[in-house]
């Protein structure tokens, strides 16, 4: 059996029992790498599996998925997913690969970023399409996310912004001469994802996420050093969250009295909060 | 302390090791028991923890809220919710409830259907709002989720069909009595689900929900007899996928073909999938 195992969304202590059992019979046990980023370490994983992990990274994933699977239609292999095993599209390929080869494949489910956001008071169930912001760099400033986030906005919606992730990426120079050396991985912020934002809002003007549009900025949901704030663009470019991973809530114009209730709770500043949160109520 | 323990898709093993540790060091454990349902019995839970669990009817929480928070500044209390705690607005009414009598309040998250149903191979960043469905009874035949997935349907975007629970209802005559006798629960199946939908779409004829749109069908999403089954909303409303809960996503125009590749594998009828499938990648 080929297992997808959700890890959730911060330590080893986010498994759940289900994922625990399964991963303690496995043969060969997976980390993927890459897509998202586990907040500890390898080796926390290996003392409480009691087994050896094998990190995973893109290369692997994408062009050396037989692999993986060999001989998971005889004996039983985990491929570790930070968040739930479905978050990303590789997973879905590895999946298909596997039918391809007739070996049985079973998912464990885990919280991921996707549905951790509720954690912020907004209600899930009105978010839009979920955006992803890259680094800009020197011309390289792709407005495609701002469509995406206009289209939820006319709807009223909230939109969850995903940000880059830089990890096991090669300089041009070192890629040109084939030289396997990779850059320091990069976590996007979420202040620079806010200024990202209100860049292109400013080149754009349609009142999309302007510095006075109502976000919510998180750093490491379901750590102990969770941190949430909420309040305007224009606030949270200017505000440090801490160490990675971040995400950003854009808050939707048909926003609910109760969910800003509770956002005020994260509010930077509570006067400002309350001062925009009024013009929301107000459309 | 007060938690908001999320259990997970379906049994006692979806709880995270983070959730048992700490229902274990509870004093008081209470289990909301009507936005969802746990696919097992309230034992099966108490015998994992070796702790009582008391039930939370949606009148303990929204009209008792301070009995299930009195003295958690003091000691730790909490409450146990199917999927993730933060599913429901319920919880966030807790929440800043326990806000108020300055008790601390922690989360613990897990995996719901509104991140569990990429499953189903649908990408989530893909899907727009989440819709609810209502049991059509006599002239009660609310058009409104129509409405939404119109809106959804507009971008191109799935959409996660969420399906009636009735818990715990008294019927008009036990109501006007006074008699807090309960009718037995009832949960909409998938079929049920299509038809109502396909219904609306008759009388609106906006080609939003027809028989021929592409659809999926969740059964007890990750459960051991889990099933998912895709093909039209016609071919749905004849299907039936088992014992609740179910759960159905309408596939948006947007529909990239490896999706579809992926839904194809659990097509109820393959040839009719390909046909349609076909239609949609061409527009």
């Amino acid at each position: 059996m080929f297992y997808l195992i959700g890890l959730g969304l911060y330590d080893e202590n986010d498994i759940t029992l289900r994922g625990l059992q399964t991963v303690k019979k496995c043969q060969r046990i997976y980390l993927e790498a890459y897509t998202s980023i586990l907040l500890v370490n390898k080796d926390r994983l290996e003392s409480l599996y009691e087994k050896e992990i094998t990190l995973a990274d893109r290369e692997m994933v994408e062009s050396n998925s037989d692999e993986i699977l060999k001989d998971a239609d005889t004996c039983d292999v985990a491929m570790l997913v930070v968040g739930d095993p479905m978050g990303a599209t590789t997973h879905a390929d590895l999946v298909l690969r596997a039918r391809e080869l007739n070996i049985p494949v079973r998912m464990i489910h885990n919280a991921s970023i996707m549905n951790g956001i509720g954690a912020s008071g907004l209600q899930l169930y009105k978010f839009g399409q979920t955006v992803s912001l890259v680094y800009f760099e020197g011309n390289y400033r792709p407005q495609s996310f701002y469509d995406r986030i206009k289209e939820n906005v006319s709807l009223g919606l909230h939109t969850l912004v995903l940000l880059d992730i830089k990890v096991k990426e090669q300089s041009w120079e070192n890629l040109a001469r084939g030289r396997k050396i990779y850059e320091p991985p990069r976590y996007m912020s979420a202040s620079l994802a806010a200024q990202q934002m209100i860049e292109v809002e400013e080149d754009r003007k349609e009142d999309i996420c302007s510095a006075d549009s109502l976000a919510v900025a998180i750093g490491r949901l379901g750590s102990d050093d969770q941190v949430i704030v909420s309040g305007t663009l224009g606030e949270i470019a200017e505000y440090d969250v801490g160490p990675p991973l971040h995400s950003v809530l854009l808050v939707g114009k048909e926003v609910h009295d109760m969910e800003l209730d509770y956002l005020k709770m994260f509010a930077i500043n509570k006067n400002n909060f309350e001062r925009v949160a009024k013009l929301y109520l107000q459309r």
